[in-house]
């Protein structure tokens, strides 16, 4: 019986020829949207520049920079001659101590021991992904989500079963849909809060219920916390792992998004495990893998310390501001869009805006539309396919806020050159997963260059 | 039929009660010489400091440091901030043009498309290994060779074969036994040059000979070189895709050894393949799979183009001179120890020691002469079986010269207290894989004390 896990394998090759065939393992890692953005005809018009909002690096537009502390350190660092050598494979130790005392709370005690410097917070998903699930299992990941779960269980031969968040509750979880997956070979729940694509930020109670599922069938829970923090004024982050005292919690984050340094690659995990359930095997494991590539850049693991010391809370507030500013703008244009269906973000620096298609009969899929308002109005945003979510595009907040008005007058003509009268105005129905999902909006969506046309 | 690639799936798991289980990945994922150092009895003796010859970190010793124009070019592309967001997962096209011009001769032209760089060498060498090979095929490597080609592998299912070098013979490949250990699932043969335990470097006709193997078989070869050009005096180092017209090459280096930075994680791929036969699919594979970790630190990647124009010539010169004196001091001292058999390197950092065992009749193997060496002499060297090579020991050659005469001295009243006397002296026969390897040694081996004792 051929073993379907290793075709290459199986295949008798000809010796006497040049066929170099690549891996299964490469063939399943897929990155979607590097190839849905490849497949893309991204022809700007000629008249109008290029604005992307389609790209999740905030340092991208040059309006956000890191602060002088963050880069004083790496200079100090540099500069010590003391970080050019191997560190070990999980961290320094004083940078992972400086990690563990930025995440202690009253109530939340992080050990060095509890933490592992990781090549970017990727890595760290995939340190998790690879220690807790094997060929065959499965882990349980949001839809709409960022891809590179996926991506990163795919290579391995793991399964990807999707929970359904609800726009219509800002995002929150399904949460019969979520437990309604769990099987015998369910091995792990990823959750994401603050979240890409959705910008949602999860009150406690609703980080509690998922807790109460994962705890009621024994499954830990890889927390992407990579946007912790990051919350609009009013909102508040609470992370996963705050709130549960038998949940095993790995918690991913790094300095990334917040500290406007996605290229230097600091990512880390965070082992909550109040109960020493991780210490039996997983512990063991993450180590073990932390040293297939020996770890993350040492220069940026000698400046950590006072990196996350010396960083003051005005730089991370002055970003948010930015970027809720910018959510508050353009989640205001887009209602007036009509037929598109802006869902209001709490915090990281991503918004999901809903397309009615049935007012767009021109487009087939929100692919097409998103293709044309390049070619119309040169302005690029991802589709909501790179999310796995269609009928929706993602538009990031992160650029500067003239670009931003810019680029929502040129949707608003956009809309408003493509769409057509619906009596049912302000009703959206999006079909998620075969279901349709109604969404009622109370704001009608009428005003095209100033004149009503309902 | 239960399918043995997948153990977690299909144990029923206990959905009440919190038993969570690594990743067979994970569990494949070893590094021996990390679980034999931790298996050792490491107690220095009191009276003496240590001193470790284990550690293949240039930087550890602090007499060798990065050039000033290597943490030059880093502090300016730290105050250009430009290098501070994600990058290319294959890296800056400006980073990858000044790694082709670096190493693009009048017979090899390397392309910036040809070069991928990696968080470190070791993530190239995961990238490599992990594009060609699928569960149940095989890749050829070195014994004794660095651990990690087989740690890399193991996690994926491949199966590693190794070949013998021949210790009498500056190490060069046992070519039949090479040649013998192809079968239908060799997927690639792993060739390190210079090497790493052994400090051999490989001249022309013996890489050509190497070639003609894969070139007879249409096998990718692998080429670690990550001491490419860190060769001594009078000596030649040959890449090998320089030799080569046919065979594809992926040849894996970077920063980490000769500019004395490992820590940075700074390593490349470079893909030769004059032919195109890795275009069909290896090429996009190996991008791919860079996707994952979402390639290197964009700072140490801003500072590569002036790394690499600007570190003088005269900083590889001293430092190669310094590994070589000590290489020189080594092996003539080593030479003079009873039942001692180093084997002279000709580049690298490393020199493997062969012990003749049946002149230690206290010691059942090399480990247990290493373990004593510590708790008695307070000198730390790794053992062979690190690299799969029991009845020798490697150093490493990058101590200052003052500790590296204190630690001989060490190891020679070492010998000298424990070896007998042997008829045969002279006369070196190891085992390697169930074979007697016959090593004749002209040099008597019975200076003890100044004192001749045969």
């Amino acid at each position: 019986m051929p073993d379907h896990h290793s075709v290459g394998a199986t295949q008798v090759k000809e010796k006497r020829q040049w066929t170099v065939r690549a891996s299964e393992f490469a063939k399943c890692t897929f990155n979607p949207i590097r190839s849905i953005v490849d497949s893309m005809k991204l022809e700007p018009h000629p008249d109008k520049h290029m604005i992307a909002l389609s790209i999740g690096d905030p340092t991208i537009f040059g309006n956000l920079k890191p602060h002088d502390a963050i880069i004083e350190a790496v200079q100090n660092a540099l500069h010590k001659m003391k970080f050019n050598g191997y560190a070990p494979t999980v961290g320094y130790l004083e940078a992972r101590s400086a990690v563990a005392e930025y995440y202690t709370t009253a109530d939340t005690i992080v050990s060095p021991n509890d933490v592992i410097l990781c090549s970017g917070c990727s890595h760290a998903l995939d340190l998790c992904i690879s220690a807790l699930a094997s060929r065959g299992q499965n882990v349980l990941m949001p839809r709409p989500g960022f891809s590179i779960y996926r991506t990163l269980g795919a290579g391995y031969g793991i399964n990807s079963k999707f929970y359904n968040l609800k726009p219509e509750a800002g995002w929150e979880v399904d949460l019969v849909h979520l437990e309604s997956l769990i099987d015998k070979n369910t091995v792990a729940i990823i959750v994401n809060n603050p979240s890409n694509p959705c910008g949602s930020v999860y009150n406690k109670q609703h980080l509690l219920d998922i807790l109460q599922i994962a705890e009621r069938h024994c499954l830990p829970i890889i927390a992407d916390e990579i946007y912790d923090f990051f919350v609009f004024k009013g909102e508040e982050f609470h992370p996963l792992a705050s709130l549960s005292q038998n949940v095993p919690i790995l918690s991913c984050s790094g300095l990334t998004k917040r500290f406007l340094v996605p290229g230097w690659r600091m990512g880390w995990i965070l082992i909550h495990d109040r109960n020493n359930v991780l210490n039996v095997e997983v512990r063991g494991a993450l180590q073990s893998l932390s040293q297939r590539i020996i770890g993350s850049n040492t220069l940026v693991q000698g400046a950590l310390p006072d990196i996350l010391r010396n960083t003051p809370k005005s730089f991370f507030d002055e970003t948010i501001a930015t970027v809720q500013e910018n959510a508050e703008i353009a989640f205001e244009k887009l209602q007036l869009c009509p037929g598109l269906h802006p869902v209001k973000p709490q915090g990281a620096m991503y918004m999901m805006i809903g397309i009615e298609m049935r007012r767009y009969p021109e487009f087939v899929t929100e692919f097409q539309f998103v293709e044309r308002l390049v070619s119309e109005q040169s302005v690029f945003c991802l589709p909501g396919k790179c999310f796995d979510y269609p009928d929706y595009f993602r538009i990031v907040l992160t650029i500067p806020k003239e670009q931003l008005l810019i680029a929502m007058d040129r949707i608003m003509e956009f809309c408003c050159d493509h769409h057509i009268e619906e009596k049912n105005a302000g009703q959206h129905i999006v079909e998620v997963n075969g279901e349709q999902v109604h969404i009622d909006h109370t704001i009608p969506h009428s005003f095209c260059g100033g004149m009503a046309k309902t």
